[in-house]
């Protein structure tokens, strides 16, 4: 077979043995008129990889291939495709199809959208799975490939495609900008692109995090103010100070809820994109009567929310901070074992593509 | 002594005797020059007062007279008092006193003014505690007196304001009007305004509730559907259907969240009034993902808002479903025991204050 009825990528065979990628054969799901296929050449490394394959989030299909930060080169394109040529650099992040006919797609919501297809794990129509960036090829609709601006270098727009955008939706959606003090607790692979974007948007940024080594990147990466959150009473000088604290990280359930919602003010918002194994702390409905706060989560970005925080990179010249490791089997278990460790200064993107896959296209 | 250094009301002594009024008098605090003293005509029973002298919500000062939906008569105004004269029908709600001077009592947030203090059980700057209207005389702050439109019967008038202005507030800040679709969940005390409000504010309303034998009652308030969450799948029909669903229910803890949180629009709110005794239902942070909803509660109203409320139901001749019982030891025994077991549709007034405490004032 081979391409472009399939591809080949580092699968894992067994949620037990989650650090043991095998480089194997996938089928592609068949070819349509606004498909677009995609040469890859480095995909940022998440922590949903990581939690599907260890079975934090429960089972998977398997084998599976992971890895939806992808960034490329467009092969070949759909008859109807109208936003992307061969040639160009394109972005595929964690949505990779959806019926773009409901009443969340017609909205801008589509990454709501009760029909979506993740990037990989998921069924399409045909019964295909969908496979991931840890991959020679990507078959991806055209609303969900990015054409990536030439300001950005291939491995720093990576990232962007799902941390990246994770971060930037809620914060445009919660009102970011000049004026807001808006609190971004865990500085990982989200909360770094958290503080950078909320900085570039115009707020005051607070950094809430448990590990006062990470004090100067904080400070770095944009925040005005770096608070140590397992100091004893951190939160009573913040009383009423947030307009919202946007949470990163994934350990949500050791925190003890009402000291958060304490910082904020009247009717402000802790929300969640990081998503842990465990189940949040047990709270009370009056734990947020004292500002009438609020607790929700999100779920990537929309369409325009990815090319507006692309064009705000590259204008801004805001640059992903990342570590690359050269894509092979000990690559990438070297990579999601050091995620799983929380062992990263922020992003691990895997690299030469061309070397482990020829080259393509 | 006697008014005006003190009152005489039904008191609880113990929280383990919760049904055992005693009639006391007790200290009112020093009269100040905002202050307004009210000969009390009538008082709602809120759970507020069940879930105080039971111990449901922990421990309280005792002995404790409870009840802070009341109207009365105006007998004697501080020197500064501007908004209110002696003879005018008042109302007094759940919030007695607040600072003032805060950013969110400048911001009319003085609701969640740090330094509140709540209409009974509360400590005084001099260290009286608050007492609330199963009482004689109630001494509150101008601010928190609020002038009874004429159009309003007074025991009509005293529930709404603790349980009118609790689902009032939230429904206008959640944007409730035309074009909105509003579910309400749990037809009680609570529920019962918010159906009224959110119909009289213009939006379409839904009633979540688990007793079908409250359907005609629902509808007679303005429902436009009528949704029984006993039965199986109910949730299926209105995925992604509400902008917001303002539970005024206590039994939260025995909800299926997701299925809720199904219901709503993309980043629309479930958005608590009730506050049970029991935590809330143990929850994911990925529970709120499939369409960015969010969780969060309230804490009754501002002064603007409860004006309004008085205003919309005057206008719209709108009226609390009442059942009057004449305060005295027993009336007041039989209130809070029926309120405990949700005997009650939709709302206890203690009425006859006349023939109890004499004619005051």
């Amino acid at each position: 077979m081979g391409y472009p009825d399939t591809a080949e990528g580092f699968m894992i065979e067994s949620q037990k043995n989650w650090q043991d990628f095998k480089k194997q054969e996938f089928k592609l799901k068949p070819f349509e008129d606004r498909d677009i296929d995609v040469a890859i050449d480095c995909c940022g490394v998440c922590g949903s990889d990581v939690h599907t394959i260890n079975g934090g989030w429960g089972d998977c299909p398997l084998p599976i291939c992971v890895g939806h930060e992808i960034v490329g080169k467009a092969i070949k394109v759909g008859k109807d495709v109208k936003t992307i040529k061969v040639g160009d650099r394109v972005g595929v992040g964690a949505q990779i199809q959806a019926d773009l006919t409901c009443n969340n797609c017609k909205a801008d919501q589509e990454n709501y959208c009760p029909n979506t297809v993740d990037t990989f794990g998921a069924p399409y129509k045909d019964g295909t799975i969908s496979q991931g960036g840890y991959s020679s090829h990507i078959r991806a609709h055209e609303y969900f490939t990015f054409k990536i601006p030439d300001e950005l270098e291939s491995e720093v727009a990576a990232p962007m495609l799902c941390a990246g955008i994770t971060v930037y939706s809620p914060l445009v959606r919660l009102g970011c900008g000049p004026g807001k003090k808006v609190a971004i607790c865990g500085l990982g692979g989200l909360g770094h692109f958290a503080i950078m974007w909320a900085k570039a948007l115009g707020a005051e940024v607070y950094v809430l995090s448990h590990s006062p080594s990470k004090k100067e990147d904080a400070l770095a990466l944009g925040a005005k103010e770096f608070i140590v959150t397992n100091e004893d009473e951190w939160y009573k000088p913040y009383a009423f100070t947030f307009d919202f604290i946007l949470n990163t990280a994934d350990a949500v359930h050791k925190f003890n809820m009402p000291n958060y919602y304490s910082t904020l003010k009247v009717w402000g918002k802790f929300h969640c994109v990081g998503f842990g194994d465990e189940p949040l702390p047990q709270m009370m409905a009056q734990d947020f009567a004292p500002n009438g706060c609020s607790f929700g989560a999100s779920h990537i970005g929309n369409r325009p929310e990815m090319l507006a925080m692309l064009d705000l990179a590259a204008k801004q010249n805001l640059k992903s901070w990342i570590q690359k490791v050269p894509i092979s089997k000990e690559g990438c278990a070297e990579v999601v074992g050091k995620v799983n460790k929380n062992d990263v200064r922020y992003r691990f993107v895997l690299t030469d593509y061309d070397k482990e896959f020829g080259q393509r296209g």
